[in-house]
């Protein structure tokens, strides 16, 4: 950390603030300029507040250098981290394709789409049961009959399954889910991302659509820092002035999370653009960029689903993205 | 609602989904253009997945006219709700100014806070007792302990206490607090929502730092489904590209709000700077802006705050502020 | 177009607005609805102030429907364009790599930049002779001097050139340059784009970084109307709130420019990310998004170069990003 | 400047860069700690191009602590720039009223509008003759007419005139204009901003419409690095993800443009909401937050407007707004 002192600041001012620093465990070196006095800090600076620092009177501004996320940073994690999903593996060099309607709505659906997804190239099923609505007039999903009906989908195909969680008071009603995924609205909530570090499952994470790589990392931080490591990240979108497009895939995200971060990165193409034809260039992409999966809206009849059908692919397209999507990461594992 | 049809469109495809609009109680008004088929449907719209319809290989886009919202929408209820706390009224011609600390430290540090405000000026208290801190490594605020010394310091100043919840499991601890506040991040936990919806308490619901005025009315909407119509709306700074600045004031929303809806319109310039010195201003613009209230944070002793130091006012700079608005206040009304 | 009358407005009143539009010499189609009346206005719109009109008292709103961009839009010329550029094609399947230094900085730099581009390669050098930049204390380019030596580097490699053009006195420096390129802070510099009309160079046109879709293809049309259709499209990164990048690549806007728009497409990954480690994965990304091209920075000895030398690969880098590329171009166009 | 180095880093790299450093005339100060390396910069670090070294393999990121512009900052110059327009002032406790048209369209018309404003307390005439649009197809302004009867309407009233350039080589038709204005298009267009640093008009530099502070503030040192002080900046709306407004208003940057620089700021409330019923709203906040003006757009009959007569005021309308500025001035001033 880095403090640069405004003009004009005398030296016994310099000199109460390096004896404060140093109280808290910190070594202070001090570089006199003409304009500006700066103080570099080594040490364990989480215990300092820095906008506690920056609000000093004498303070002009205060420049952090590290990262604070610790457990979810490469820097002391050099390998990428592997997340095995009942044999599936995602990450380190293994690609996964998660598939699956946006909502579960009848058992013939959910295992018509299975079996279609799976036959395509699938690794994990996806299905939403609890589903967040900007309107509480809209569709909120079948909830607990959705979890069963995935359930039954996963003994019928042999799919692991991943649905998304809204509320810690549902835990119980995950318990064989085999990833559990926070949606991007979620991704700040802090109580949620808490408990699910108190559990054993793997955790898909969703960057909130306006939160940057940092906040994102932070919040991977919070349940890693209640013991459980197994954190997918997941790239779908953020909000930008563009309209043409419902989100705007970020896609520099994947290779900035795989530097800062030796977690699993995958990408929604689904949700990024919010349009059937854009989910193939969208996964193509992803995967050129290096993702580590990708989960991917589809549904047995999209003109009919009862909600997001307009980004959901049928199998058939879906087939024909996983090939495709094959034969890039064939071109850029080598 | 109007849908745009695609050009080379046939009349027997067009009779099909005007039968399909039909069948969903709606009217149908067909305009044949040169390049262009456009239908306008006129009743309860709402019955209609526009992504659904949006999703369909003849259909170019689809264009919303009216707001999704209805309970909070001005249209249905033209007159400015007023929101009536223990005596202090918000809306409708009614100013309200909150103040407090950041964070609840101690029993002397709320008192002596509660006090000075008070004697300021300000109409209610606020602290933090649950802290939403986007790392975990962070004060997390004093919890439990902290609602209980609020509620001493509403004893003995009188003044009526708001302070943030961030899971509905707590409901039972904000039983003696008189406004719930619902922070930044959980503007679209709809499961919180959803309870909130359930309570008698007024309800002050802070805006996303990235969600648009539609979505902000909209989780109004949701705790407004549940029954409970007593929602203060809170601006307090988007996302932009600036960096100057902690967040971008939206002043603009202030009274854009006011015309979509009838609810009263409180501004946060603590948080939308992030810093001490931005404060008056920009207490002053909102004010000017025609805010119903503003929410300021104010420190005893700001540069040992626990957290957001940087941006709490001393009880001084509060008086001034709060003078200052007092007037603007006389200008902007009359 | 649509517009949507407030509630309450009289027969009378729609009856003027519309003898008012019929003297426009459109169409008027209107729906009446319970809480709206909506006309549906066909034929050439574009004589409608549509501020204007959502400026009358009666009128709630105005809903364009179809694009006002005629001379790029892809409704009205189905099939792609393809640009020649002495022999080098771009756009309708073929893919142009354009690559050299962000600044020509001397005859030898520039020469043998372009011979080992050239044989990793390239298709097209560029070098930047007139230098846009933030600070006026920077370096501002060889200016004349630098278009020279292009010149120079293409008798000596036969590769046709490309550099940025500042301001329309400049032109005819440009007469033996290939293509122009218009950067991302003359988007809207209409008076230029006016005089790249009356040109009959092709332009590569930069997106600004925060224009959408909509004004970048307006800007085109700017060009078009004066008559040079010959427009090749540049997507270089939108700024967003996310700073570990310094810009965010858009890739969505490869597939949705070429749905919008029968203009070829080029992605800038320089730029986008504004650092040499990026330019790899977010090259590929865009050859599978479908883009018609790339333009990279590349120079002999980044460590050194006056401008920009944080984001140029070596020629070495270039090479094995030019090989990936053409292995993804293999997958996508099959 | 403060350079991180890596990890893992040599004594002997080290050395290298400092020797590097110290060849350009700065002093270092060097900081290691147990993960990373700090050298800190002293001297005059703008020899030093930061993008080349963050490029470098061993240097982890640059922080840079002073802000790159000189003649616009307010470190070297402490009091408020007083920009006297044929004695007007604008800046330092005085506040100016700019109200006119969009565009200038007939004798009359300007006339009228220039006597009216006059009336309702205007200080300076705007008007539109050169004007920017979107679209090729849109009404692009009288042009050298429309300057001609800003003169006249200036002969009749008094008042000083302002209006937009957009090409250098008009200059010449500016020479009885008072104060140039610089479009927010054109905010980094850097030659025309060069040429207007050798002339001694006032310039009045609107923000672009997504460029941040500090960007603003170069821009406005590229005037000044030509020998021109005389810069009046104007904020008049950001490009954000909202879209219930055309733009948002950073009123924030009003407080901040002041701590940075010594120059005044005056804000246009017409442009940043795009609609007339915000402009009593904006301005009000606008005074209220400190600006030293505003500039408003008025017309005499905004529904006949050639352009954005949606977000034109009456003549009454202004008076309006005018009466009630001045008292939020006399409240904010005390």
């Amino acid at each position: 950390m880095v403090t640069v002192l405004k003009h004009g600041v005398t030296d016994e001012q310099i000199e109460n603030l390096c004896k404060w620093f140093k109280t808290r465990g910190l070594d202070v070196h001090i570089s006199k300029g003409h304009y500006q006095t700066i103080i570099g800090l080594i040490g364990d600076t989480k215990k300092i507040d820095t906008e506690l620092l920056e609000s000093l009177e004498i303070v002009e501004t205060v420049k952090i250098i590290s990262e604070p996320f610790k457990n979810a940073n490469r820097k002391f994690h050099p390998d990428d981290t592997v997340i095995d999903v009942d044999g599936v593996k995602i990450g380190g060099g293994n690609f996964a394709l998660i598939a699956g309607p946006c909502s579960v709505e009848s058992e013939e659906q959910i295992i018509e789409v299975a079996e279609k997804v799976k036959a395509a190239g699938a690794h994990i099923l996806r299905g939403g049961a609890f589903k967040p609505r900007t309107s509480p007039y809209d569709f909120q999903g079948l909830k607990e009959e959705g979890i069963k009906l995935l359930i039954k989908a996963k003994k019928v195909t042999g799919l692991p399954i991943i649905t998304e969680i809204m509320n810690a008071n549902h835990l119980d009603l995950f318990a064989d889910v085999d990833i559990i995924q926070v949606g991007a609205r979620n991704m700040q909530n802090f109580d949620l991302l808490k408990e699910l570090g108190k559990t054993n499952k793997p955790i898909l994470l969703k960057r909130g659509h306006a939160n940057d790589l940092k906040e994102f990392l932070m919040s991977a931080e919070y349940i890693m820092a209640g013991g459980n490591e197994r954190i997918i990240l997941c790239e779908r979108g953020i909000r930008t002035f563009e309209k043409y497009t419902r989100n705007t895939l970020d896609i520099s995200a994947v290779p900035m999370l795989h530097e800062l971060s030796h977690l699993p990165v995958v990408v929604d193409p689904s949700h990024s653009g919010g349009m059937a034809r854009l989910v193939k260039p969208l996964s193509l992409s992803a995967a050129a960029a290096g993702a580590d999966g990708l989960m991917i809206e589809v549904h047995n009849d999209p003109s009919h689903a009862l909600c997001d059908g307009a980004q959901s692919l049928t199998p058939e397209q879906f087939k024909e993205v996983a090939d495709k999507v094959k034969k890039i990461i064939e071109v850029t594992s080598k």
